[in-house]
Order: C-alpha cells, then sequence, then structure tokens
C-alpha cells in the first residue's frame, strides 16, 4: 500500500548499488543518503539552517528519548517534530526498540551492536543506564511487551508495537520503524531465531495498528519494517523474506551486525538478496567512510549514524589526506593535536563548509583546547558537509557508472579496499 | 593625539547622556551600545554572524585569558584578532589588570567587584583559582610588576603596564586599555588611594609605551585610561582629573563601584564630571537593564557585561513583561520553568530574532532540559538581540528627547525608578 505523498524512484543501478530519488511530503532525498542524527530533536551542538547548509538531506530522531523527554504528546501539541525542531526536510524516527534494548542487552554482555560499540546511540545512555539500574538489566521482554526503566529517573515503563507506532504517529516523522528486539553479537542462535520471530510477530502487529488506526495526528508517514537475525545467515535471510514479504513502505536493516566488517558485508548481502528493489532500504547505525562505502555498494539507499556529528563535538574532524598527502586511515585528524597551534590555513583547503571557509587550524585547536562550544559547533558543521559532500560524490559516480573507482580511490590507500 | 581612523563624533546630548557616531577602523558604533564579552576569542556558543545580526556592533576579549591560550603571538601570527576570530567589527580588549587582581583580591576578601559578583569575568576563573592556588593569593603587586599565577595551570607570569600594551598591540584590537590595579570594595580607603596612584604611574607608563612603540603589528588602535579610587569620592575624582589630564584616546571606568547601585550611581557621576566632552567613555563591567540606564544618563558611551550572554546559558532569557503584562523584576524568566513545557508561543512574540521567530517556549524548555547545546545558543542570540534592541531604543529616545520617558517606561513598573 502506497503512502500519500511518498514515491521511490529508481535512476540507475550498478549491480545491487542504485541512484534514487526519494519523494516525501517533506521533501525529496536523493539516495544513496546520509541521515544526520538528531536524537532528542536536534543535532547536537549545530541549528537546523546548518544541518540543511550542510548538504545533509534528512535527519533521524530516537522515539524513545523524545517518548521520555518532553513526551509524544508535547511534541504533537507543538504540531509535530517537524514544526518543534525547525527542520522542514524529511525527518526518520526509529521504534525505540534500539534504545530499550541496548540498555538491557549492554547491561547483560556488556558489549553493544558491533565490537564493543553502539554506532547508532548516543553518548550517555549506558553510563546513566549503569548509574540507575546499578549493574541490573533494565529491560524485561514478553511476547506482548517490554517493561523498561527510563535512563533519566530510573522511572517504569511498559513498550509495545503497538504503542510504539502509536508514538511514532504522534511524533511525526515522515519515515517511521516497526517495533524490534535487538539482539547484541553475544546472543546464541537459539535466542537470536527466537528473538527474531517474536521481531517479526511485532512486525505485524505494528503493520497491523498502523494501517488501521492510520493517521490520527494527520501526517502522511511511511513505515518501515524492520529486518533482525543478527549475523546467523539462516537467521537473517528468513528475516529478510518474513520481513520483505508483509506490505511495508521500506525496510530496515537492524540489530547487531556480528564482530568484524566482514560479518557486517555478509548480512547486508544476505539481508538486500531477499528484499524487493522496489522498495528503499535503510542500515541502521552505520556510518563511517569505509562502511558507507561498502553498503552503498550492497544496495543500501540510507544510513543513519552519530559517528560524524560524534567525532566532531571530540575534536575528530573529517579529512581524507593528511597536508602532506598521506591518506588518513581514520578520515579523521584530531584538533586539538599541538601542530596545529599557530597553523594559519583552513582545515580543509578543498572543502566549501562555513567552517573551512572562515577559520584557521589555530582558531579550531584553540577553541577545543579552551572548551568553547563554538569548537563543537564548526567541527559538526565541517563533518556534516563532509559526509553530505561524500553522499554527493557516491551519487555521482553511480550516474557516470565509476563508482568502483571512486571507492577504490577512497579506500585503497588506507589498506581497506578488496577488488571484488 | 588622534589615532588614524578614529573619530567620536556626539550628534546629540540629553543633559550628561548623549548620542554619538564611534568610528573605528572596523567600523562605526552608534553609542550608547553595549558591549558583548567574547573572553576567548568567541562570544560564547554563538558563531560572529549570529552576534551580528543581533545587532551587537563591538565585542569585547580579555587581554588575560588571550595571552595565557593561546598567546598573543599566535593570534598575531594569526593575523590579530579579527581574523583569528571572524568578526570585522570593532573589538575592545581590557588590560589584564582586572583578570589578574580579581584572582588575587578574590582570594583575599571572597568579594568582588559589587556586591559579591564579579560582573566583568567569565565564570570558572574563581572556581580554578582556588583550586590552583589552594585559598592563598595568586597574585604580588609591586611599583614596576605585577607577579601572577595562571588559572589554567598554575604557572607564574609577570605583567607590567608595558607588557600588557605589548600583548594588546599583538593581539590587534581597536581600543585597548592601559594596564590597572583594580581594588576590591573592602580594601580601606589607603590602600585604594595608593592603589589608584600607582595605577595613574601605570597609566603613564601604558601611554608611554603605547605612543613611543607604536603600532608594531600595523593595526591602528585607540588607547583608553581606566579611572579607578574604588567608591570613595575624593580619590574616584583625582583620579578622573588624572587620567583625563593624560593623552588617552578615551576613558575607562574601571574598579570597583562600591556595596550598592547608589554607590554606583555616584562613583559614574563623580568620574564622568571631571571628564573631558569629546572623548569616548567606557564603563567595564556593567550590562543589567536598570544598570544601563543609569550609566547612560550619567554619560556613558558603552558598556560591556557578560550578564546578557551568561544569564542565556543559564536559561535566563530575556524579556520585559510577562504573559499576563507583570513587569519581570530581573527583565528575564526561567526557560526551565514547567509552565513553559507545552507553550507553542516564541518566547517573546514582539521579539525579531531568529530564536523568537522559529522556535516555541516548549522546545526551547525542552532544549534546556535536555541539556542540548542548542538552548545556550538560541537563548544568547536572543538575550543578545534583547540588549540590542534597548540599545536601539535608548539612542532613540535620546534623538527624540524621550530618554526620561523611556527609562521611566522601563524601571518604574519594577520599582527602580527614581524622579530625579
Amino acid at each position: 500500500m502506497k503512502q500519500p505523498g511518498f514515491d521511490f524512484e529508481i535512476e540507475k543501478e550498478h549491480g545491487a548499488a542504485r541512484i534514487a530519488r526519494y519523494i516525501t511530503p517533506h521533501g525529496v532525498m536523493e539516495t544513496p543518503a546520509f541521515v544526520a542524527v538528531g536524537t532528542q530533536a536536534t543535532v547536537k551542538s549545530v541549528t537546523p539552517e546548518e544541518v540543511r547548509d550542510s548538504g545533509t538531506q534528512v535527519l533521524f530522531a530516537n522515539t524513545y528519548h523524545l517518548y521520555l523527554r518532553p513526551g509524544a504528546d508535547i511534541v504533537a501539541k507543538m504540531g509535530g517534530l517537524h514544526k518543534f525542531m525547525n527542520w522542514n526536510g524529511p525527518i526518520m524516527t526509529d521504534s525505540g526498540g534500539f534504545q530499550v534494548f541496548s540498555l538491557g542487552a549492554s547491561l547483560e554482555h556488556g558489549v553493544g551492536k558491533i565490537a564493543n560499540i553502539f554506532p547508532g546511540e548516543e553518548g550517555g545512555v549506558l553510563t546513566s543506564a549503569r548509574r540507575v539500574g546499578e549493574g541490573k538489566s533494565l529491560v524485561k521482554v514478553s511476547e506482548h511487551e517490554v517493561h523498561f526503566k527510563s535512563h533519566i529517573d530510573g522511572s517504569a515503563h511498559i513498550f509495545t508495537p503497538e504503542k510504539s507506532i502509536a508514538i511514532q504517529r504522534a511524533l511525526g516523522a515522515d519515515i517511521i520503524l516497526a517495533f524490534d528486539e535487538c539482539t547484541s553479537p553475544l546472543h546464541d542462535g537459539d535466542y537470536t531465531c527466537q528473538s527474531a520471530e517474536r521481531t517479526h510477530r511485532w512486525a505485524e502487529r505494528s503493520l497491523d495498528y498502523f494501517q488501521k488506526r492510520g493517521p490520527q495526528h494527520g501526517y502522511a508517514q511511511a513505515l518501515y519494517g524492520i529486518v533482525q537475525g543478527g549475523a546467523f545467515e539462516d537467521i537473517r535471510k528468513e528475516s529478510a523474506r518474513v520481513i520483505a514479504g508483509m506490505d511495508f513502505d521500506g525496510i530496515a536493516i537492524g540489530g547487531n551486525l556480528g564482530k568484524t566488517k566482514t560479518d557486517m558485508h555478509r548480512v547486508i548481502e544476505w539481508t538486500v538478496a531477499e528484499l524487493p528493489r522496489d522498495k528503499p532500504r535503510h542500515l541502521l547505525g552505520i556510518g563511517d567512510v569505509p562502511d558507507i562505502f561498502e553498503a552503498v555498494e550492497r544496495g543500501v539507499d540510507t544510513f543513519d549514524c552519530v559517528s560524524p556529528t560524534r567525532n566532531a563535538r571530540n575534536g575528530g574532524l573529517l579529512k581524507r589526506l593528511d597536508d602532506d598527502g598521506t591518506p588518513l586511515a581514520k578520515f579523521r585528524i584530531n584538533m586539538r593535536n599541538a601542530r596545529f597551534a599557530d597553523d594559519p590555513r583552513p582545515l580543509d583547503e578543498d572543502c566549501d563548509c562555513y567552517t573551512c571557509k572562515n577559520y584557521s587550524r589555530a582558531y579550531l585547536r584553540h577553541l577545543f583546547k579552551a572548551e568553547e562550544h563554538l569548537a563543537r559547533q564548526l567541527a559538526t558543521i565541517h563533518n556534516l558537509r563532509f559526509i553530505a559532500r561524500l553522499g554527493e560524490d557516491i551519487r555521482q559516480s553511480l550516474r557516470d557508472g565509476s563508482f568502483k573507482e571512486l571507492k577504490r580511490d577512497w579506500l585503497k590507500p588506507v589498506g581497506l579496499y578488496k577488488d571484488a
């Protein structure tokens, strides 16, 4: 069932990769596209205009956080997320499941989504959870519902698939997600399988509630199903088939993507192979440069991640090459480094962002050393622009057939390119 | 001796008050004007464009802070403060004296400039000083020089009048200040008198160094002398006469302004009565609404203060009347107040700032409760605009002869107006 105001038009394919125009009630995204994270209805440290001017097309807000604070009812009363946060472009929200389970699972296992990190998670939650929960899991799952405790004040809450959809209807993002359970890399096959099957039943309940209730708050919205199954090939493929078989408007790839990059690549391949061509695909919580190339190559259309903005706030500014032409292994430099203390050059002479056009490295370093907020703001503006430009270059390469060359140019110098 | 590129043109006088155009190498200020504080070469939490768009005309940076970090040599190497911080309008710097002595004197007496606060001082310094110095004074004064310790790392430093001017020449602000000692309200008349006399000798040394060395870094700059003397009438008047008799380009009123608002008003009156009409006058560290009216009425042209920007960061947003028409005693509301939780209105419907044009009170409250940086940014934009508009209104009232009425309209409802 196509939602009014939405259309997904594939312009060109290049192997599994594709370039498309994704029309939403709040404008068109050109995909593949990076989705900037604005957990609490703000992309940390920047204004919506600064986000837009960076070339960022779409934002991702977190249902769990907004449900707890300020509350979905308040966002609805303010006219929905777009008006509330002064962002007139497309917005996605997650189902709340990832945060609910990352609190619980992380306490259980001490690990996150992949390799001990939570790429899709804003900072502070784990710490807070540990503080509030004092080491005990804050989450209890049953077939019908999930009980969890707020990381803010320890208060008890319940999510169901229906409640997640009702909250997301009230928040009013353009693209919303079915409620799912997110397993950890340390869950075994049995648990991962049971969990995926429950997630499929929750997907049905989410879809049913979404379709039968309709847009109570008047927003046209699209609903994505979420594929789970951990890094187990049979479970992942089965999950992809089940979710692909439901009447969702798009598909998100969620959950733990394994322990290595190779695991992650395989999980994407297993999943995408089962998905319909004509629905948009979102990869949850991925956004480092090499991952973006690998995901796009395997047919992912959109991907969200806190890393460009979180790194910015920590002084990690995105850059491809160092001044002597050396490739930067993680595509970033540490702005606090003493070598920048008296360096009058912009961070990146080839960058057209506000930061690089107006400020020296010496000034950026000074702001970071002096712990001035403007450091985080200028760094975030740059990193968002860096990722948006990468997206522009990737789309152009898909248009003119040079994607493989672009990927090789970026990844080979840092030893991350494998000939297919 | 008039400095090239500077001119101070009085347009109209109204008792002691006056409206003027102050031409500097970086543009014209219309005075009376509020000077926004950018201690570490950034107005905390906002970009220079946001400062400019608020109607703010001129910035104030702190020599003490910039000398310690990043260092005046680095700022000079980057082309001076204007280029370093991307602010093309007029800039003032202080001499470093206030910070040097506020660290020392505050530790001695436990009090600041007036009524236990440091209106001209950015947050964190006192705390840090206490931490570094463990209760001992960090400053030692002799006729020739001042020894002090860095609040950042406890390292030992020396300032002399000559060094203060050399640093300010290197920083390159349009308006710079002679080196002075700032006494506390608990210093007695004897000490205050000795200190003021030393400050006069330092003023001579500052002026001498400024004139003889000239602009080593190529910036045209104006030098202000600073009147001291605490709240003692004879010392203050004598200080004003001495400083007025030297060849400074303008006069700043510094030091402790007494223990009450009445003390402060008298100190300004004693001082201004001794000053030449044709030189600009700056009042250091004052910027609350009632103080602005009182200072302007007594002939002050410019005044700097952290309070509008610091209050903003703490959730204190400037507003004249509450929604029911009640005057707000401190001209501000606490944005964290629960009554704003679901309030869709802009903070101030009459305000034309970016914040009031684009965001609801509910959103601002949410950002403060969620401790998102955007809260501080939006609040700072609003408070700067509020003070800039007050300045515009005051200048207009001086132009059309309605200053007394404007002052009464603002201050009478809050019980702060006395008929002259």
